[in-house]
């Protein structure tokens, strides 16, 4: 017999990008991890830490990591959570903003589609309606979204910014205005925002808007060069945060990642380099790609959304054929996305290769 | 205006033990930590890390402490998973095997008083039942509890083994036959086996009991000195632990826990060293206490449950005098526990302090 409950039964996981296990020769473009070593800081932070850390529990609050990413940001350090990655600052958002066994129309998640898969999939464990409005074909927010949403009865509206797959970056103005129609809590998911031009911080600053109900979701994965390490966190008015807080797991950042967390997060002008590399290797990348007739997505983020010529091999024969020469981008397989591949920026010298594969299979048709 | 859902404007968090940001000069014996370092094979886990593995996502899951962790214990790789603390492990079985928003008397879980008091909190956070049942005057299991569960609708009951906080040990025999008679996931909570005479592995090893719906719950905080680590894992029948799985963060637990978690795991016997002292520290401040007229109960665990003699001061005040000396201990203020104290197994040289120190306290009355 089964002894979990029927929704869990019927619930498809997330379905995280390849992670191989042999990693040798591999050209990893899927899962927008940055391509060059997090800072010689983050690595001595690693290599100071004592047994005695170890063997008592860490600070439970995460005080100092809290401080000083509030420090960075210009917030109190009541506006400041820490997470076990970014993905569970989502999970705990829907657990403690959102009915579970809500009927719809009550109390569930609204997102955009498409999006990160995800928010639906937290939705869908948390057994809250999940109301899925569709983006414009340019990937923009959709008209009168606040209200649709609002129409729904969501607690809880996601918006990652800049988008994934498309990597487009929503105006300060559209999330402003969103947040001040929205009667729920609007978390912004900057995962990638290192890579933009812009942040939608001063929405939460006490200096700026100050909204009561709006959330940022930071990472320390791309921007930092960390996603082995899960650490991640929110920013928001402190009533959001204290709700949180008495949602999350005792203990749930450990005394190392806060450590190195601290060591990272203190040294944003040494990341600030890798970014701006980043930005460029994306529009060499975006230009190339370009010249040989794909579209490409403008995109604000550490990947490209890039549409092959409709002439030549289909998206998913070109993910297969890089596959086959150990380079992995993302291929996506649902109706809107069907066409595209997600390429997560690497190094000049890793686009030259995947370039040349590209070629090689233009030539094949 | 509050965003978050009733319940949880309702909802007291878990409170865990003191965790006082300068430790210097402590004795702290009040959140059952190890009073020894982690073994030198975790240090140098850390020291090997590379920073390419910090770039990169860790295995989502945790595929080399599963297969160590399954070799260790004579159970297939997929019966074990790794979780971020024991803790997570807890809430991913609310979160599978219970109803949110069941009512009273269907999809609840189960627990028994007094126990850990994190089970009833996770329970409200998930907005299921609770059915809570005494434990008798020695803290034993109540009789008929599978029963009583059962007549309440639970679909998970938790049995911490050995018991916190009196350190009892369950027999396995009254485990197994709860385990049948009950119609949900019998969760054991075994954070503190490793100072215990026996385990429940029999339950669910493929050459044992092979039942289905049997939960262990491991922990590398206490018997492995790593408490500032966060990592726990799971054993259970695989359709359990497929169950848990879909339900957890995708990459729950990071690269760096991973590699110190298999150094540990795969060095008992390094750890077994310390399990037996502590069995030895254990004996000896219970019998110091025990001249001193303390009422002490048997203990399997790393702490002893103590009740003050009668005539003299009582157990806050004792805590309180403690305190003001430096030495945490643990004083739960609930009906049951109020005339008791909760003391971890430290070095014999922190029981001379508390001795010194509950001496002083003594001729002070």
């Amino acid at each position: 017999m089964s002894y979990e409950r029927p929704s869990i039964q019927r619930l498809e996981a997330y379905v995280p990008g390849e992670q191989p296990a042999d990693i040798d020769g591999v050209i990893k473009l899927n899962t927008n991890e940055n391509p060059y070593p997090p800072a010689p800081a983050v690595m001595q932070a690693i290599q100071d830490l004592p047994p005695e850390a170890l063997r008592r529990y860490p600070p439970p609050d995460a005080g100092s990591f809290r401080a000083a990413a509030a420090a960075v940001h210009g917030v109190r350090c009541d506006q400041v959570i820490a997470t076990n990655g970014g993905d569970e600052l989502l999970r705990l958002a829907v657990t403690v903003f959102c009915e579970p066994a809500g009927d719809r129309g009550h109390g569930g998640i609204g997102v955009t589609e498409p999006s990160y898969s995800l928010y639906s999939v937290l939705g869908a464990i948390a057994n809250t309606p999940v109301t899925s409005i569709c983006r414009t074909s340019d990937f923009d927010l959709p008209p009168d979204l606040a209200n649709r949403w609002n129409a729904e009865g969501c607690r809880l509206g996601f918006i990652v910014n800049p988008h994934t797959p498309s990597g487009s970056l929503t105006p300060l103005a559209t999330l402003h205005s969103l947040a001040e129609v929205f009667n729920g809590v609007l978390l912004v998911d900057e995962a990638y925002v290192d890579f933009a031009s812009a942040d939608a911080l001063s929405l939460v600053r006490p200096d700026g808007e100050a909204l009561d109900n709006v959330l940022l979701l930071r990472s320390l994965s791309k921007g930092y060069s960390l996603a082995g390490l899960r650490f991640g966190y929110g920013i928001g008015a402190a009533p959001l945060i204290a709700a949180l807080d008495k949602a999350r797991d005792s203990y749930n950042t450990d005394v190392l990642s806060q450590a190195v967390a601290v060591a990272a997060i203190q040294q944003p002008d040494g990341a600030r380099v890798g970014w701006q590399r980043i930005r460029v290797q994306r529009k060499r990348l975006g230009d190339e790609l370009g010249h040989r007739g794909y579209r490409v997505y403008p995109s604000q983020a550490n990947f490209l959304l890039v549409e092959p010529p409709t002439r030549g091999s289909t998206a998913r024969e070109i993910y297969e054929a890089l596959r086959a020469k150990r380079i992995l981008v993302r291929h996506f397989d649902s109706d809107r996305l069907r066409d595209t591949l997600r390429i997560t920026i690497g190094t000049n010298r890793q686009h030259d290769s995947l370039l040349a594969v590209l070629d090689e299979v233009a030539g094949k048709y």
